[in-house]
């Protein structure tokens, strides 16, 4: 079977799906019919998460509405704050979202009176909460109230880092970076939230295989790994001698190429004005350059292109965000299509369950313990 | 494509595997070439559990390190043990799993000095351990010493959970079903395992998306939903009549049949032959017969066979252990062949990316907010 020759299920149809469209031909990247280039332009993260947890945009009404329930869910639960100041200041901040969520899963299980949709807004809400309770109280023992009125994710997580009102331009940026890392079909932390969904499962567990899934340097992690490439070089001369020295020695180069995308990454051009515009906002003259530099090498050399991840980094590190919270901003995110997902999964539910091809030894006599 | 027709990726390949063979013609169940049948009456568990994680069954001198490895890998640290404390009497038994594996992923990363199979086999000890030391304090504020040197997992979980040396007989069964749970192929847990693996991250979060995944009702809660079911009745008579109705009410019926069995189980022989020596001992004059007549009405009506799950539930209500907890003395084995899979996963390692069918809208008109 083709699936077993290349492997990772690639071109495999493993179901079927409402939400996204990823690389289909002239179609591009749409969430529930509407393409990310009006998205990311014209919707706050907030209205896109709605669209994609509720099924159509709200209306203004709603969406105030929705900003404000997502204002009030904001808190953590005594249990959960205790448990964060356990937690060491060297700890991966994946693994405390992951730890976090297994938590809320507990204080605040689904039920008939906590759906699916309820928990996942709690989520959308408190994540960043979660993640800044901890950094700030493990790195300055400081209790921050993390119930701030800010509206919107984008806002009140700069607000929470920096402890004051972010500059618009840093807003503006990291919502569009939001709507991008919305939704992405059947990629791996989402796939797995479906097979965890899929044995009936609670939506905390599916949401925690999927963080746990995204944490990993093949998905998530690669805009942390672009930053750090990016950062090696001093200038774009430096940059191009360096990019080719290290495709010469066939290392990984992380930000670069799509399973799906073949030609390009729709999302990418989008995020990388936002990254250019940052640049000139700061007086960076140097890393935006180094940016294009290593783009234009890996095309010419490998004919790759940029991913979201790519730009996505840049736009990161100008708005003073610390490189490791680069991959739980993807959560903050993502959280919104893997609820969506978990949702149509249980719509029409089957469990997902492949099998393997057996290529081990055949069948063995047994060798009694005292005879081995 | 056939795959999405059927759905649940049924009867796809989604990789090799040289760990298991499920159902294979003429082959019924293997792990490494040895027959469940020679493993389940010759082997005990961590002998089952080496070959799995090590790939080869161990020598005695091997094995006897093995036991003494578990033993001292046992100790819960003390962060792990207060953050067990704060968890509520209430909570789910697989979510403080869950939680406590997240955690040890914090407390005790993976790095090079700390590889894949030491973690397994931490997690392998000391599973038992969280569960237990999070039941003896939230129901009777007791922190029991989990450091007890009592070899094998079978006599160690007895043991802590009722608080002295458990009969022969009952280590003897339990040992036989965790054999018997330790490894299936690409079940939905490991293949969850397996997804989280392929993008590079740690085992914890591997292990955590098999546990969060094992926890679905249609996976490893089949096991308390089918003591829930043999408890409904009082008599075999009744259990005829009242199974008859609920087939004919359409009602799910769990511990029956399987995706890839089709004709019976193999394990279920063995496990059934061990629920009712300990329906002998125990001297039970009804739970065993209303089981043997559940099963022979789901043959006679439905042509469905029991599978693990079914008599297993037997066997642990017999053994003395609650029924919230089958579903982790499930973890407690599997853990075992989870770690087999990360380890394969790793040796030739590909993202795991399926695609979907998009059936959602086709490309549609953004509204600004405004006009809607």
């Amino acid at each position: 079977m083709a699936e077993a020759k290349s492997g990772g299920l690639a071109g495999v149809v493993a179901g079927q799906t409402k939400i996204a469209t990823v690389g289909k031909e002239g179609v591009g990247l749409s969430y529930r019919g509407y393409t990310i280039e009006d998205l990311s332009s014209k919707a706050s993260f907030e209205e896109t998460a709605y669209l994609l947890i509720y099924g159509e945009l709200p209306t203004a009404q709603q969406l105030a509405q929705y900003q404000q329930k997502l204002i009030h869910l904001r808190s953590l639960p005594k249990t959960l704050q205790t448990i964060l100041e356990l937690i060491p200041v060297n700890a991966n901040p994946m693994d405390v979202l992951r730890t976090a969520c297994s938590v809320l899963g507990i204080l605040e299980p689904e039920s008939s009176q906590r759906s699916a949709q309820q928990i996942a807004d709690r989520l959308l809400a408190v994540f960043p909460a979660v993640l800044l309770y901890w950094y700030h109280f493990q790195n300055s023992r400081q209790s921050i109230n993390v119930e701030l009125t800010t509206p919107g994710v984008a806002a009140y997580f700069l607000e929470l880092l920096h402890g004051d009102k972010p500059e618009p331009i840093y807003v503006d940026a990291l919502n569009v970076s939001l709507v991008l890392y919305a939704e992405h079909e059947f990629n791996a932390s989402t796939f797995a939230a479906r097979v965890t969904t899929a044995t009936l499962s609670d939506v905390y567990s599916a949401m925690g295989s999927a963080i746990g899934t995204l944490r990993g340097p093949l998905h998530g992690g690669a805009n942390e790994e672009a930053l750090k490439l990016i950062e090696r070089f001093d200038s774009p001369q430096q940059a191009e001698v360096g990019v080719k020295q290290m495709l010469a020695n066939k290392e990984l180069i992380m930000g670069f190429g799509h399973r799906v995308y073949k030609i390009s990454d729709p999302r990418s051009d989008i995020i990388k004005s936002w990254a250019k515009k940052l640049a000139e906002h700061n007086h960076d003259q140097t890393l935006f350059a180094i940016a294009e530099t290593i783009e234009n090498v890996m095309w010419a050399e490998k004919k790759l292109f940029p991913n979201l991840d790519f730009y996505s980094a840049l736009v990161y590190y100008f708005a003073g965000i610390p490189r490791e919270f680069f991959t739980p901003l993807f959560v903050f995110s993502r959280t919104s299509g893997w609820a969506a997902h978990i949702l149509e999964q249980r719509e029409n539910n089957k469990i997902i369950r492949p099998i393997a091809d057996y290529i081990g030894p055949p069948v063995r006599k047994f060798i009694e313990l005292n005879k081995r």
